[in-house]
């Protein structure tokens, strides 16, 4: 079970006109997405269980802790180890483990102060060390159409599963530099994004985030954290999403779909 | 911004056909689904935050804690106190007292010892108390085939801002009972059972609980602790969502549309 899809028997049944329901007498193998649980640890103590798809896992537990505010460059970070195929352990180096600490007290007492909703809101938000806004970026219409099927092609698992998120890296100009796929879909973005952090590539200037499903607070912040100026989702953003995308200065567009999509903030980035 | 959906000005873009993009000139506005945190405490002292759309707040803490495996009927909660419109504060009534501080500890340390994947994935299972597979309920496929368009026909949020999560509870004919909706899909199933909860209704024996998007092997643990035999979902189920629902002996129904669906465990419950 350390492949990303899973054979499994299946019985395929289609309901009846008044006649009964028809099986298929041979249940066939169908192919699923494997989940499994993914422990990341910090120097050895257990911070955090996700659900997530195997493989990348290194990748994913440095995204993971670059979206918390841990890590920011490949130099935090002295090694990841795999103690187990479902456990991760970062050994974080020099100043990390200060911020570490702060994310574990986060873990221990949840990072809402409770006071008021505003707070709760203002103590969820990871402080970004990138300006998005600064990003001067320009992508047209018609490479933002584009991207969606691009990432389909790209998308082996997908097709055959349809139980994977999928997230892709581009450039501006359409190129796609990265795809990764999981059953969670922060999970694809922590992926990506912590490959980019392990290889010395953040702030991920110029750069366009494409996510299949829908987009929630938390990818924007993500994205925020990794300095990505733009952000392109086939689904649509919830009202939080769009709240800290316009505060931070990125590019968010929704419902990618055909030739046609919603810009909700960063209008300004998109030529003619 | 406590409803469920939020009205956002949007810019829409088609891209052109080489003679540049067309934009609406005058933005309209569209509707968002709310996302904010919420928190939840357990006698005044944080425990989690999840970021839900507004809405059934005190239902959503009930049944965040019943998947827990923290509550299991009425007289385990002695209130559930809104003390902000983001906070919900759960005061906990006898030996359910205890049951919280083990949560406490595995929120503290994670759930997971680590030592190997199978022991991790042990470690996240919530004990049951209901035997779903001892549930003699039978169900017809055509039944199953209708609930899908029964549950669209009842959500009003959905057919308007696309990003809602929608999660329905049926009786063994098709009635629905209860509808909720949520970005998150988890919460829109908490809400769902910490409802049944409070209602003192679990377990729900011989329903059917149908999501609009894809089972997760949390959703099958949420559905197991309420003691439903019978998980529908229109897409896909991932590996450990089928594992445990076999184990269990609960009946997985997957991508249900049209008049046909993939039968994935349990199928002995499906009537001719």
């Amino acid at each position: 079970m350390t492949g990303r899809t899973a054979r499994r028997r299946v019985l395929r049944v289609q309901a009846g006109n008044g006649a009964g329901a028809r099986r298929e007498a041979d249940p066939r193998a169908d192919l699923l997405a494997v989940e499994e649980p993914l422990e990341i640890r910090l120097n050895g103590s257990p911070l955090t269980v996700t659900m997530r798809t195997p493989g990348d896992d290194i990748d994913l537990a440095a995204g993971f802790l670059a979206a918390e505010g841990v890590v920011a460059s490949p130099g935090d970070i002295a090694g990841i180890r795999m103690c187990d195929e479902n456990v991760a352990d970062v050994t974080l180096a020099g100043g990390a483990a200060a911020a570490a600490e702060g994310l574990r007290r986060n873990f221990l007492t949840t990072s809402a102060c409770g006071v008021c909703g505003k707070d709760s809101i203002a103590a969820i938000r990871v402080r970004a060390r990138y300006d998005v806004s600064a990003d001067p970026v320009l992508v047209s219409p018609a490479m933002l159409a584009s991207l969606p099927g691009r990432l389909r092609e790209a998308q082996r698992v997908f097709a055959s599963t349809g139980g994977l998120h999928a997230a892709g890296l581009f450039t501006a100009e359409g190129t796609l530099l990265a795809l990764r796929e999981d059953v969670g879909r922060h999970n694809a973005v922590d992926k990506l994004i912590g490959r980019a952090l392990r290889d010395g590539h953040l702030p991920l200037a110029d750069r366009v985030l494409l996510v299949s499903g829908r987009t929630s607070f938390e990818l924007v912040q993500k994205a925020l954290v990794a300095g990505i100026p733009v952000l392109a989702a086939v689904s649509a953003p919830s009202s939080l999403a769009v709240e800290l995308a316009e505060e931070a200065g990125m590019t968010l567009v929704g419902f990618l779909r055909g030739t046609t999509m919603n810009v909700y903030t960063g209008a300004h980035r998109l030529s003619a």
